[in-house]
């Protein structure tokens, strides 16, 4: 039984908060990618909602517990355009901060839900100290991805979904960034599917959560170089590393080209546009065949915002 | 009380028949596709399960009635594929008589899924000639999409969840060919749901079915000219065009060029790869904005099987 922050009733409990049109997402195998990952393959596809990522989950949770008021958050794009959609539908004043170099899809969309959006210079652990200054600043609560628990507890229900739906799954790979995600649906495995391994995946080019777990203790990085723009943090938040390291099995890197090269096969093999962060799992497939081969291996297609000239870009062949 | 061939009660057992990995499918507001389109649009989802299309939920329940032997069908490409899915997993063996024209990613999944594949010159009305002589000769059991009432039953299950997702729906916009789901929708809706407008849309250049409609007599046409494939029939089913004279409310022609846009908003604003047949709803509120403003529509997106190539041609920006 995993010891984590998180409590398996409460995710349980949560199904009946979360708006539905975030649940029960589809999870169907993708023969026609088995060919090339040699293992087969079942996609959960988070990218169908009103959001276009499985982040709507855990600012249901959020919006639903505050009421009415005042609330900002960090983001890439995805927690932002999430809280938007949750807060607008509830009367709550959301604010996000975004790094400049965020996808114009995601920061478009944050506009068009109704939030107020400021863009900072710096990446994501920049737009994090900026939102901490205007929750100090104005006294408003500051939602903080991985680390408030209904991030992670909304995340979770990923996971009773695929106990549920994929009982024959041996393996799951779920992208690791801060970890609300690996620690939500990794919790629910080890308490129901102990059997399951859980396996994170993060770019080797934002690798400072895999680090930390490696190491068991926080490491931080000085940048982060990935088109996975979804997952890349610089500095792992204790508590949930702590988490982690209690309900992941292994943590893994890859390099840019196979994130590409699974952003392209989902599109061309499955028909799904995906954003970096969402092609990780199968990125992971393509570094270490022998790793999967013979077993049933979910992989979590967390998010679809992406800029088109970039996804055209990377959907091209290469020649 | 729609006087149809369906029945309510068996639409709602078939349920429990069909493989849920085709049931209850993401139904959601696209609200990045509204200020082109003029009015909320929700799209209700097929393109996400093994075989990219609604067809499974018809061929669930014949492959269930048949239990293990022999089988053939005509199709343009997408009952086929379902039809060699749901037979696989019972024993059936399954023989499709395809277009040679049909979508290369159609023909390619049919083999992949174990049927035997027999492509025809001509078009979908030759090969449901050849695929008739082919049952007559070996004394085997023809599926007839559209005719046959487990093909229409098993698309009614959509209408199931329409009401169930969509309290709020004015009007439902299903792609028509052969008739089987905007029959088996539009059964469920007058039904359950009478209040909700039933308008079905079917390419100009594979007009047969809407001019049966209108005349309400079958009107047979010499040749199809539509990149949408899947729904390109000359030869409306006389029992098919007196259940679509019960339960639809409408039947409207669009044009080449707005299914084109169509596939294309869907794949700039929702991030969804359609074939054209999925689009057809999309491009009827281009060619109509003023008969949808300020309602709320839902368009089935009913299949995502397209040749990658053509895709890219549909979805690049006119210059």
């Amino acid at each position: 039984m995993p010891d984590t922050r998180l409590d398996t009733e409460r995710i349980q409990a949560a199904r009946r908060v979360v708006d539905p049109v975030y649940l029960d997402t589809p999870l169907y195998r993708c023969q026609a990618l088995e060919p090339d990952l040699g293992c087969a393959v079942s996609v959960k596809l988070e990218t169908a909602n009103p959001v276009r990522s499985f982040k709507g989950r855990g600012t249901e949770l959020i919006a639903a517990g505050l009421g009415s008021g005042y609330v900002v958050c960090a983001s890439a794009g995805n927690l932002g355009q999430a809280l938007a959609w949750s807060g607008r539908r509830r009367g709550l004043d959301v604010t996000v901060v975004a790094p400049r170099s965020a996808p114009a899809a995601k920061l478009d969309r944050i506009h068009a839900l109704g939030a107020r959006l400021e863009l900072v210079d710096g990446d994501f652990d920049s737009a994090r100290e900026r939102a901490s200054h205007i929750a100090r600043r104005d006294g408003i609560r500051l939602v903080e991805d991985s680390l408030d628990v209904e991030t992670c507890e909304g995340a979770a229900t990923i996971g009773l979904e695929i106990v549920a739906q994929a009982p024959s799954a041996d393996v799951v790979l779920i992208a690791l960034g801060g970890g609300a995600m690996a620690t939500g649906i990794g919790h629910v495995l080890k308490e129901l599917a102990p059997g399951v391994e859980v396996v994170c995946v993060q770019p080797a080019g934002a690798p400072a959560m895999t680090l930390s777990y490696r190491a068991r203790r926080v490491v931080t990085t000085e940048s982060t170089t990935t088109i996975a723009d979804g997952v890349a943090g610089r500095r792992p938040i204790p508590a949930v590393l702590d988490d982690l390291l209690q309900v992941a099995d292994d943590a893994v890197l890859v390099e840019e080209a196979s994130i590409v090269a699974g952003v392209r096969m989902l599109f061309e093999h499955a028909g799904l546009v995906v954003e970096p962060s969402g092609a990780l799992g199968v990125a992971a497939i393509l570094e270490d065949h022998a790793r999967f081969a013979g077993r049933h291996v979910v992989t979590v297609v967390c998010g679809g915002n992406v800029d088109l000239d970039a996804h055209r870009r990377w959907v091209t062949p290469p020649s």
